[in-house]
């Protein structure tokens, strides 16, 4: 076969893999259609990906039989592990070659369909640079800045006292898990305690995404929702963080075994400093692009402004993988800063634009993503499936998790107005589903034995948590259906005397001196609204402070209404889902032509106080909602009722 | 420095080299805003990225210097070249290399920042594979299809009968200057015949934006610009299935000065399969699409509609390349299929959500393919530029043009009712520019003398073109400055008797019969518009007539106005841009305000012709596009005016 012949051959075999996720995504898309035109919602989208996935990956590794083609050049050379590149000396002339993978084993057998496996289960570089950022800055874009900001305090505990605590309470649970593997003689190669670690990270980053998905099912209250899905969010970027710590100050050679009090402080200043550094940049980013989009009129050119928003998230990214921070962070941070700031300096076309171009971007990544797990169950070629290091890891998962949320909701509970009901920590107990992060986390690195069974465990979590919702999905409807049958027979309404919690939100004074300080200054210098500086600076600063004020923000001062102080200044509750009521089918769902309506107008409501009262399925009701795209509004909102312990019970 | 370092620190070096890349599109964005902004204009957007490029590619070149670390394994063998793969013999295991680079010549010397420029010179398979599907496909999509079906003959005739004329051209002109070379012992390595075809194939690709960028200064006839830009895009695809059916049947060994009669035909036959399959495939994804948007309701939810869209698009090209056709050729038609018959079916939601997101992806591929070509100039390491060569290139083209347009216009002048004047020859004939497609086919494949020699000429022709626009710019402006000064100051007005074509226009009869069954069967079968399939079908297909014929369609029916029709039966003179005139500031473009807005309104038109009517600027005009995505809506169009035969003549 000539060498041109060959690289096309290639070429094509290339298209072919990624024909094959197209194909995979499509099939997707119209399943999804035809389960929500069929109000049938037994299953995620992204599970029905991961379905397709899996089903593809049976067939290329056991239906496809490609003839191998071994007629390259052999060079023999001593050496004990293959490097990842060489340099081939030719006549003089010296190249550098770079390793692509395994073909023949040790016995001589050829791997069976090796090339094709090796392309489809491609770079997992480009998991975490193509398909991960697009997810995180959508979750950071969408998320419910208000009610975020409101139970900052709360989630960041979470998200940092919890994952750390769920991270090492994980990694010691394993470790035992993995010292006992070894005495019965189980453990085929080395697992050191920072593996054990690793994996407490890697596991303990929980995905908004699933969250997402189960309270679709389940309603609760606003506050609460945010502090789930904010807290999913933010461990993300913690997960990440921790692990790439913990990798980086590795112990080599015999210490390996143990991990020293100095490389644990050494590992916590590289954790600080690679968050704090991260999120620095994504800010800094999120301002510039706030300021440029304030201090330009790109406005009057809504393709150029989306483009130039699109490469500056994007280059947040870039920027903070060359400085050796970590891109997913900085852009997660980017996008809460585009949404606070920068989205408000958009013309109206790139507000939608915008929210549309990463709406899209992120729905094809994620469902690739799970295709893409799907897939690798079958076509990854090292996977070491350990049963009792199974058993041990969902244990260890489970403690890990346990230890976050019961000890840090009892002592925030000390402090909080708004207390977390214990029913609801069962929730947030059983919601923290592993999902893309800990699954891209898991694949980056698949060389050593210990990595292999990590990853193959993973996997099998992460299967569990979509089987999980699938299950609960399809229980709570059950339920749901024999409850309203037996409400029906009986004629029994709901009982009304639900603990309604307190309305009276936390807002603890940090944060209104941050909302002050953001509301007063940040606000009216990076955007057009607010109240002018000239307002609220001293008059000292009298000529600055014009010149930063837009003529536009003197226009926007007489009919200013900033929600989020607002907000905190006096506690309105009728910005609560529990304030709404929506009529529903048979199913306990909206019908889907009002609720598409209804999203519509909803994604659109603008700044407008009065515009955002809506007639949603045939009642009046005041939107909650300053978010430029919240994720509810892409698929029917989750069907708005009063907050409740139990979900189930309520129904009845 | 260890394995993982090293891994890092590669990863590090690819972030910041894309991050290169972001800075300059971001650059290249502020730019374009502040020209516009400042009614400054003398560059095109295309001209500014690669500008940009150039620069950034000296300071890599020259600026930086990068330590190089050279401590791989070094094996040496006996080759005589380096193979692109070799398998490594570890201790009985086999492992796959592939080939990344040279970095060390035969004198010994280090090739200077040979990493970094390799990495930066990324693969050039990115262009055919990422970069230039979205291009093409938006080219199709925003094709002015009714003016260019009307102009399919002359159009069809020049894409094909004129790009190969072009090619043999150009080729033959190439063979002597290749063999004067030769005599005069200039030339450093083989050329053959082949490769002189090979670059006549690849120069004759004309590039719709340059032709669009000229076109914004250049006021024509609609029907003409239809004619130039159809020919610009459809010579794409002739001209890169052109070149691969001449690099197919390439004479092997000695027999490469020569090419025979029977290879010549066996191209033929290669070129004539690949083409039709190709538009074959392209046509039947869009139809595909066309009927999944039609039969099943995703237009309830446009999140999902929209990525079906884009992924069945995307799908055209990888199954055209995996089974061996020219994807790029197949997304042009998927291209002008989709807008023809999927875009009918789509919710409102999805086609301005589609329209935006292919607009934003054509324009950031465009400005990237831009700025790499600047950067290519410095960064690329193995150029090899001759000037004899490059002065032959530039004849050679010149007369390859010449010999495609004139002999050409005259024989189609025998049968159009609406000539081509020999004003406008003269247009076509210089706005036959190159632009990303001949780039992308010379970089494609860079690994012998002649390909490298070709790859240098073809980018100083590229840097020529959009010098040629800018200079072209430049002096139309100040031409227009002097004449607009001249005729205030001794108030002489435009003579108004210019040669106004005859409106007749060109309605040939294998068109109006496709038209026909087109607007008749195709229609309502792919769409819910046009008349009911039960009114056009014979009484015998009753049954399935009624099956095919959605609801909508009958109450379309009622208030149907199909224009592709209406165009064909009665020669409406009034969708002419030539019956518009707009309003315009001093410098001869409309006021960015007034434009901006009726470019909204433009692109959101409905069917229905009385939403057509606008005021645009002042004046009330109907207009005459029915395309989803009139290229010229996303910056502001060309200020229409009568249609002239001398540009310049008439603004005096």
């Amino acid at each position: 076969m000539s060498k041109e012949t060959k690289a096309e051959e290639s070429h094509r075999q290339d298209s072919a893999n990624l024909l094959i996720f197209i194909i995979l995504l499509t099939l997707t898309i119209l399943t999804i259609w035809l389960f929500k035109h069929r109000r049938f919602r037994f299953l995620h989208e992204t599970g029905l990906a991961m379905i397709y996935g899996l089903f593809v990956g049976i067939i290329l590794r056991f239906g496809v039989h490609l003839p191998q083609d071994l007629n390259d050049i052999t060079l023999t050379c001593a050496m004990n592990s293959s490097p990842t590149t060489i340099l081939v000396n030719v006549s003089g002339r010296f190249y550098e070659y770079s390793l692509k993978g395994e073909v023949r084993d040790s016995k001589g057998h050829d791997v069976p369909n090796a090339e094709m496996l090796r392309k489809v289960t491609f770079d997992p570089e480009v998991f975490f640079n193509i398909l991960l950022p697009p997810i995180i800055f959508h979750a950071g874009y969408s998320l419910k800045r208000r009610h975020f900001f409101r139970n900052l305090g709360s989630i960041l505990s979470y998200a940092f006292v919890g994952t750390v605590t769920s991270c090492f309470v994980t990694g010691l649970v394993m470790y035992g898990c993995v010292v006992f593997l070894k005495v019965i003689g189980q453990l085929g190669g080395d697992f050191f305690f920072t593996d054990c670690l690793f994996f407490g990270a890697i596991v303990s980053a929980t995905d908004p995404v699933t969250v997402l998905a189960i309270f679709n099912e389940l309603k609760v209250d606003v506050d609460l929702y945010a502090l789930l899905f904010g807290e999913s969010v933010l461990n993300d970027a913690v997960a990440i963080v921790l692990s790439s710590s913990i990798v980086a100050y590795q112990p080599e050679g015999d210490n390996r075994h143990t991990f020293d009090g100095s490389a644990l402080l050494k590992s916590l200043g590289v954790f600080l400093g690679v968050f704090s550094g991260s999120f620095a940049m994504g800010a800094a980013t999120g301002v510039m692009t706030a300021l440029v989009t304030k201090f330009t009129k790109l406005r009057d050119f809504p393709l150029l402004e989306t483009a130039l928003f699109f490469l500056m998230s994007w280059s947040t990214f870039l920027l903070a993988e060359a400085c050796g921070f970590t891109g997913v962070v900085a852009v997660l941070f980017c996008g809460i800063t585009q949404a606070h700031y920068t989205y408000n300096n958009l013309s109206a076309e790139s507000k939608s634009r915008s929210k549309q171009l990463f709406e899209l971007l992120d729905f094809l990544a994620e469902n690739f993503i799970f295709s893409y797990m799907g897939l690798t169950l079958f076509s990854f070629q090292h996977h070491v499936f350990n049963p009792l290091f199974v058993i041990g890891a969902f244990l260890a998962i489970f403690l890990g998790r346990a230890a976050n949320i019961y000890p840090l909701s009892f002592l925030l509970n000390l402090g909080r107005k708004n207390k977390i009901a214990s029913n609801f920590q069962h929730v947030m107990m059983f919601s923290g589903l592993r999902g893309a992060m800990t699954f891209a986390l898991s694949i980056r690195d698949t060389a050593t034995y210990a990595r292999q069974m990590m990853f193959s465990t993973t996997l099998l979590i992460v299967f569990f948590t979509v089987w999980q919702i699938m299950s609960y999905s399809l229980y709570n409807r059950l339920h749901y259906l024999c409850c309203l049958v037996f409400s029906l027979l009986l004629k029994v309404t709901a009982p009304d005397g639900m603990t309604q919690k307190s309305t009276k939100h936390e807002s603890a004074w940090p944060f209104r001196l941050w909302y002050t300080f953001d509301h007063n200054y940040l606000k009216p210098f990076l955007t057009h609204s607010g109240p002018p500086l000239t307002s609220t600076l001293p008059a000292c600063c009298g000529p600055i402070a014009r010149c930063l004020t837009s003529s536009q923000a003197y226009e926007n001062a007489g009919q200013l209404h900033d929600e989020d102080t607002e907000l905190i200044l006096n506690d309105d509750s009728s910005l609560m889902y529990s304030d709404m009521t929506v009529s529903t089918d048979a199913h306990g769902m909206p019908t889907p032509s009002t609720s598409q309506a209804g999203l519509y107008s909803l994604a659109r409501t603008s700044d407008d106080p009065l515009d955002r009262e809506l007639v949603f399925g045939g009642t009046r009701l005041v939107l909650p909602t300053d978010d430029p795209s919240d994720p509810l509004t892409s698929f029917p909102p989750p069907p708005p009722s009063p907050p409740l312990s139990d979900p189930l019970r309520h129904r009845v």
